[in-house]
């Protein structure tokens, strides 16, 4: 029997059928396309065919999906239908290209125009690139790529998942979700841990599985076993359903068996989230509320009063107390725009490496104001709903700019944080803790920045894992500064997420985990069936082993004996 | 009297006149074109003129420089004439824009094309600005900016240097250079290095500086004053010059004034520069030879034989022993392309952050044979000439990396390194050195990651310096690993060849420095006249200071009491 084994997401026993997704056009059919009989005002009929049918395609996807998928795909619709795409299209045809070129350069034109506006988004040159495989398909006469809906529950196995491909997943046909790149922040990864999926990635050979053979996913070892045995097969599914049957009911407050107390929290957006958070998951409040999203995609910078209303919005889901009596809290991140998050009022530049340019909080270090008006609505927010509020900055590599954050917070009597995303630091992180009141640490960018690898680089999943030794090692000199200084240091990356990793997180000395809501329970129920001993011998193993693999496995050995 | 503050690169005392280079087409001129005038081939007829203009202006440049400026002048020349660049242009007119913004779209669409070729020599991006920037000029009647020549000794102001700037800058009559933009590793501070004028960048304030007025400036402490007092000005700069000519006198071999010996070495990329380090300072060997420059700008990987013979040639300028009988030694790193130094025959994507993409080793990740090769002519060229061979491997990230390299290399008789220069790497030094000989520490990468700021990005200058107290950190770490393996550990960075800083490396625990030839004397005489206690009070010193400045100060008082 052949196994694969890839990188484990999303924990989780599933066994079924393999349904392959083909996400690319036929390289052949392309080279074959022959544009020359069409004249220009031919083809550029064709093209508004061709881009009203892709936009359909999108538009009908997100009239059946719902929340932030069904955005997705409507932003999508438009961007098809796109006057400025067709003009750059329209352009081309006029300097001679045939329509598949022009096309083709046109969204090249497009990217490069987003980039050159402080770097894109992923997800939006992600978008951009789906709609023109599907208008290059199109053209072609081959049919749109993407995830076929599954006729019968199936594993669903794919190079890697674009935002469109699984905006309109049907949790309840996908089985699991096995692809062939990414890596543990990768899209693939955060839909499915949304969607509570077993999921693994980065799984070498997983385009080779064909369509109709079986596999049994293990999403908590990352291996793939092909054609398994059916009868121990489904053994292990009804185990693993049992199992998360227990977790479900997991209702809080986080602690360990023996009793010490870990926040656990969620990571929100809006208001909406926020709600949605609080009812569907027993938090403690919020580690991570992601401002930004009240700003992107805005010409002007909302007012400090429009501000204060989208925060009270959050503060007002999380007031008083909650599971255990305890009362509840929400981290507020300020504004963290720049890199593939883009601010159109705020100057941004065209940068070569925008991950390593001017984003965060480096954003105010030539726009003051933009950060103090914040803080005023972030005041004004927590003084209108009473609810405990403590806020952070990110990007913040010195401990002048934690300083001077810091003086700007207390100024307005509320508790001061920074975010631990730079190595520089997590090295200074004591000395952060002179200055402000808790750190809170971003797995997903630390380990980026701690590893040099591009978290959206493919090519790289193995090194963007924050598995890795080094990483682990800054997360403890973090956690260690903490637990000297008596002050909270929390952990709000994908890394929260994890049930085995969150629970070597504690054992370093982390206070409080904070993740999608969706994750809550799961981490919950495993922290709260190991003693705090368990959890320092976790962290132990985690850090005397040599790479991810071996940190997995011996974390697991000590915890799930 | 008046004094601004900016990041002394190179130390050494000036006071004269002031020149202020202005490098920008006003905008009120660019505003004022109009084209419209031109027909079609009328306007191409007028780029052909521009255009050969400016070319010949870089060729003249080139005639009177030498070396490495003049071939970068020369470059500058044939992409001024180049006919992809002209073709641009010309469909540019076609689909109807002006003159003006079609230069300025087809420079656009070149930097997309080379950045699309997986990030383009940061060199090559500021060649062709410039080159717009000439041609701008031009097109609306102004001079072409840039560098005056100085009538009279003078100190040179600018806001930042491009290297087509500084190319033919005389030493003679350019007494120091201020920069308001610009940090440690900008191409100004490289420049200035090498004449050895002193040098203060990222100076707020000095595009205020008026032609005419007198400065004196210090490139130890990065004061400028303005209008100083001129006898005292002149007694300061006549015991600079006197400290000058006792630093000139150095002759090696590197040690502290107590005996401890550190190897003081020179940084190549190939033959020329070899004899040229060898001849020119007391250099015991090479601490870092960038093979990369011998595959650049090649459109096929050369044969092994072609290899061994460029190698050879860098070997053979340091057989035998050197100052003070020491056997000399060169430091081979394999080919460190990807990011800004794209490779036409090797596989690059086109990355969002290429800092953080497949460069360095990791282009080996995907094409195993280019390193194999890469090795066995380096081993071919060790055994030819009998010169000690150290190889090394640049961006490694992990143990695992480490070990498959070294057993590469091993595998060839050879002795086995990684460079340092990703904060993973420096974090897990001490478990390099179970699987490797030695260990490089490369201060600028070192830096840009550990602070997540582009090196090259001048508003984040203050960030990318090398006496940041995180970046002190790892390197301690790093140095202390070596200590305790006893192995060899050394900084080839910019670092180095800061005559302070290279004794609070040296303090920490560095074996080695590596550095551009003209830093040798300046460093080496600054390590023979302090004890090899001084230097470790000096790496206490800097490690316990807050910020870049009060670690510089704090050694200062150490060294220089």
């Amino acid at each position: 029997m052949a196994t694969l084994t890839g990188t484990p997401v999303v924990p989780g026993i599933a066994y079924g059928p393999v349904l392959v997704a083909r996400t690319d056009v036929s390289p052949d059919a392309i080279a074959a396309y022959d544009g020359s009989d069409l004249t220009e005002p031919q083809a550029l009929e064709r093209y508004d065919e061709v881009a009203g049918k892709v936009a359909d395609g999108f538009a009908a996807k997100a009239a059946a999906a719902s929340g932030a998928a069904a955005e997705v795909l409507t932003a999508s619709a438009g961007l098809a239908r796109d006057k400025g795409l067709r003009g750059a299209v329209a352009k081309q045809l006029k300097a001679g290209d045939d329509l598949l070129a022009s096309v083709q350069a046109a969204v090249e034109s497009f990217v490069t125009i987003f980039t050159g506006m402080g770097g894109l988004m992923a997800e939006r040159v992600t978008d951009l690139r789906d709609i023109e495989r599907r208008m290059v398909a199109r053209l072609v006469g081959e049919p749109e790529p993407g995830v076929p809906v599954p006729e019968e529950p199936s594993v669903l196995v794919a190079a890697d998942l674009a935002p469109a491909d699984t905006a309109g997943l049907d949790p309840s046909v996908v089985l699991a979700l096995v692809t062939e790149r990414g890596g543990p922040t990768s899209h693939t990864a955060i839909i499915a841990r949304q969607l509570g999926i077993p999921c693994v990635v980065g799984t070498a050979g997983a385009l080779e599985l064909e369509t109709g053979g079986t596999v049994l996913v293990d999403g908590t070892s990352g291996v793939v076993e092909v054609d398994p045995d059916p009868e121990e097969s489904q053994r292990r599914v009804a185990a693993d359903a049992e199992e998360r049957a227990a977790l479900a009911s997991w209702s809080g407050p986080g602690a360990t068996a023996d009793g010490k107390p870990v926040r656990v929290l969620a990571n929100v957006a809006d208001g909406e989230s926020a709600r949605s958070a609080a009812g569907q998951a027993p938090v403690e409040g919020v580690g991570l509320f992601r401002t930004e999203l009240s700003f992107l995609g805005r010409k002007d910078e909302p007012s400090v009063d429009d501000q204060a209303a989208i925060y009270s919005e959050v503060l007002e889901a999380f007031k008083g107390a909650g599971p255990g009596d305890r009362e509840r809290y929400v981290v507020i991140r300020t504004l963290d725009a720049g890199s593939d998050k883009p601010l159109a009022f705020a100057n941004m530049l065209d940068e070569e490496n925008p991950a390593l340019g001017v984003r965060g909080l480096r954003l105010s270090f030539d726009n003051p104001g933009l950060l103090d008006r914040q803080l005023d609505a972030i005041a004004a927010a927590a003084r209108a709903t009473g609810t405990e509020t403590w806020v952070m900055a990110p990007m913040v590599a010195t401990v002048a700019e934690a300083e001077a954050f810091g003086q700007e917070v207390r100024d307005r009597g509320l508790k001061a944080g920074v975010m631990i995303e730079v190595p520089s630091a997590a090295l200074l992180a004591h000395r952060m803790l002179e200055v402000v009141d808790f750190l809170s640490i971003g797995t997903n960018d630390l380990t980026q920045y701690t590893m040099a690898a591009d978290r959206m680089a493919t090519d790289l999943a193995h090194l963007t894992d924050a598995w890795q030794p080094a990483v682990l090692q800054l997360i403890a000199i973090t956690a260690e500064a903490g637990r000297q200084a008596g002050k909270s240091v929390g952990v709000c990356g994908e890394a929260a997420a994890d049930p085995l990793l969150a629970c070597a997180l504690v054992g370093m000395g982390i206070t409080s985990l904070s993740m999608a809501a969706a994750a809550v329970r799961p981490v919950g129920a495993q922290l709260g069936r190991v003693t705090f001993d368990q959890c320092e011998d976790a962290a132990e193993a985690a850090l005397a082993a040599h790479d991810p693999m071996a940190a997995r496995e011996a974390v697991r050995a000590v915890l799930q004996p």
